[in-house]
């Protein structure tokens, strides 16, 4: 599809979301710890993580019933060896935490991740192409992820600190488009984490039919429910323990 | 080969380096800008680098005779475009910055890059692994990369801020055992970079027949400088023009 057909698309919405009310905030009252658990992908994605410290995350994982693990490629295997049994997933980054690899190459990483065990891909969006504006190479991009990873669910990180409004606006469309199942704010590896207002955005963007996931810098229950009022419907945590405590 | 076998022959390289006199200092005082300039990967590895930051990248490297772009994988394809004609090598990275791909893909990526145009791969070792001393994981990590990558040169990065001295030491015998032609301080996304101290206990490691590339925070002629006279050949910076102005 061509860069005009998705240009369109994004004024459109761009025109939609200012002439729109804001909605009202998402109801967290009955969110105790164990309801808190289920919206948790409990992460380790330091490169300096051991075989240790992935063994704790699993076990951690499977203590408080968090919704996924989320890992570097590598320790997929050991991810799965620990988690047998449990309904915990696994979830994999892709392109991560840059998003400038190749769109081949992060289709490959996403397949093979998924043939290992993964059930969700966190990948990175071209942050450079959003910037310059060629959403058809972002949108393929994503699409040739979407398709590699076939069943497991995908999101799409948008790395919002380094994104000026409409092009959150923008990657969230291009996202929806490509059939992601998520948008996501952040790595947790640039100047900044989520924030109330890019996820409130995201969520107007993307409506009902998607996820948002909010990550980077929560670590506290109050952080994770102001996430969750604003739209957000996953967080992104290594503090998870003490956010459910 | 076994950890075994790796163990005992880092334990034998412990124990030469402590026995080791200083040795001199690399004399650098006929280096000139142009001269310099030969030693510097003229770098742009940020996730929102654009197209005209790129060309921009491509246009001061042939000005400059910089030894070569150092570019995120999306971005190969422009530079070969850009760099037609030109002795300006392309350095693609690979697994960056977090080494804790899959090694299969780490190797993928790689031979990818090369056949896209890329003569020089900087790869990140799988910190976690070697901190786990799974010697026999990280120098077969490192091997599938050099492989792949055919006669372009592989550098590898040790992140070298997120290791103890022994295990700066262990990498560099590693990437010596795989075949690798670098050594390479950091990828400069983690929290340090370069030090004339690494620089110095990785050149004393690996000898006269391997590189040393140092990188991360370098921006003066006075640190390049300094960094040379510690024992690197290579400079990573993104300063570059500054450096030899």
């Amino acid at each position: 599809m061509s860069k005009h057909y998705f240009s369109k698309l994004i004024e459109k919405e761009i025109a939609r979301l200012e002439s729109m009310p804001q909605p009202p905030e998402i109801d967290v009252s009955d969110l105790d710890g164990d309801k808190l658990a289920a919206f948790i992908d409990h992460t380790n994605l330091k490169p300096e993580a051991t075989r240790a410290d992935i063994i704790a995350l699993c076990e951690e994982a499977k203590q408080f019933h968090f919704a996924s693990v989320c890992v570097n490629p590598s320790w997929v295997p050991l991810c799965v060896e620990q988690l047998e049994g449990s309904e915990v997933l696994i979830c994999a980054v892709v392109g991560f935490p840059l998003g400038a690899n190749t769109s081949e190459n992060k289709a490959i990483e996403a397949e093979e991740l998924v043939e290992l065990g993964a059930r969700e891909i966190d990948m990175v969006l071209n942050i450079g192409r959003l910037k310059d504006e060629d959403y058809t190479f972002v949108y393929e991009d994503i699409l040739q992820v979407v398709d590699a990873a076939k069943k497991a669910h995908v999101k799409v990180i948008l790395e919002t600190c380094l994104l000026q409004e409409n092009e959150i606006i923008a990657g969230c469309v291009l996202g929806k488009e490509a059939g992601a199942h998520f948008v996501k704010t952040s790595t947790g590896f640039n100047k900044a984490g989520a924030t109330i207002h890019a996820v409130s955005l995201m969520r107007r963007t993307v409506g009902e039919g998607m996820g948002v996931k909010a990550a980077g810098g929560i670590r506290t229950r109050e952080a994770a429910l102001a996430m969750i009022k604003a739209g957000a419907s996953r967080i992104g945590a290594s503090a998870s323990v003490t956010i459910v405590s």
